[in-house]
């Protein structure tokens, strides 16, 4: 059933509004008496549409248990790639259970900064973050930052620290990451550092390494910057979420 | 360091041709002298270019160490998805490991098989795989089969057969995939199938269990068709190539 994000206003008075409306009524083709899902961040509601018109009514038929979230923060620093690769990122990440985009100015990120367009595109990436959590029913929809050069990021909220190193992959590393995501505690708040497609300059690891950052190898074969943020997810989810 | 893979009779002539001279010449902008990777998918051997014309003639400096697949054979079989999301699936499968995949006609799946483009698009499947088994230091290529319907597939050599059914997931059922993952044996045979956007249709579900396929959720959340494959190929792994 489709989910729909919104705000604490409209939700006290029973009413969807905005963008949400056209995909309830063109795309979704939703009728009087349908059952939607609705969250306002907080809790979610099977609800019943009771009108459609330039906004949609709709009466609680009853509040859902929540607890669909990854029971870490993570928050994905991901070295700006190229072309829409970040919009995917986004996408799937949003899927796999991320609390968090940052995409990141890194010394091989290919990307000129119009300030005009940066404005433009974290809308869209926000919009995009927004969707995904619909779809794959998160509790809540996680924030896609402003873009920042790296050495601009303040990591001290973060107790572990995962930097994605290819080049430890092809000197054989293979134990430092399962160590991590399996010695997790409750409280942590996770960071995880992926490169852009050029990898991550020398001078950078040092740096992120001297900031607490650990380099770790995701299994044997070289992935696309846009796999990384799969196979971290996917496997905390893995490590954490079944049994 | 680039890899190619290329041709037995073709590496007994210590010879590069076909795309792969293109590849070399105009994106790689190799000279002679340089090294590059070349497997005949049985082993690889870092080698120099000695020539470029039409063809790129080599010699070999030394034979590398293999060993970069998952311990197990493992079976994409994928409910034809839309669009171009079946070679997305084999980009990234490939990366993460896959050793085959499958595009299966199923319910769901909206696609009209005009017997022609599927020639084509079989070629160009096969070709995504060869070059995300490059890119990604793959030992061998996996195979691309062409389209069938899910009642041709006979999936008598598997040993291990797992349907990723999102209404489990819906059902809070969390043990199952693990479970399996957990308890592989060295020789066994997985086959992972997957349906398309529209899900798997019950009759299917049933057919599926009734051939021994174990239904199981992947994480709290609904995952899209083309990000289940990640799921399933990262946890593997993670549990077995990570200590």
């Amino acid at each position: 059933m489709q989910k729909y994000f919104i705000s604490l206003n409209d939700f006290n008075n029973r009413e969807i509004t905005g963008s949400d409306v056209f995909h309830i009524k063109n795309v979704m083709r939703s009728n009087i008496g349908d059952s939607i899902i609705i969250s306002n961040q907080v809790k979610s509601y099977l609800v019943k549409i009771t009108n459609i018109s330039e906004k949609v009514a709709f009466e609680i038929l009853q509040e859902l248990d929540g607890n669909k979230e990854l029971p870490f923060f993570v928050g994905i620093f991901q070295g700006y790639p190229k072309g829409d690769k970040m919009e995917d990122i986004i996408k799937h990440g949003t899927e796999l259970g991320a609390s968090l985009f940052y995409p990141v100015l890194m010394k091989r990120s290919i990307i000129k900064l119009d300030p005009k367009k940066i404005e433009s595109k974290l809308i869209r990436f926000n919009k995009i973050a927004k969707e995904a959590s619909e779809q794959s029913n998160r509790d809540i929809i996680p924030l896609v930052e402003n873009i920042k050069k790296l050495e601009k990021i303040d990591f001290s909220s973060y107790s572990v620290k995962i930097l994605c190193y290819e080049e430890d992959s092809k000197n054989g590393e293979c134990h430092k990451f399962k160590n991590i995501i399996k010695n997790l505690k409750e409280s942590d708040k996770i960071a995880v550092l992926i490169g852009p497609e050029g990898g991550i300059d020398e001078t950078e690891v040092k740096y992120l390494e001297s900031i607490g950052f650990i380099s770790c190898a995701l299994g044997k074969r070289i992935l696309r910057t846009e796999s990384v943020v799969f196979y971290v997810l996917s496997t905390i989810s893995y490590e954490w979420e079944l049994k």
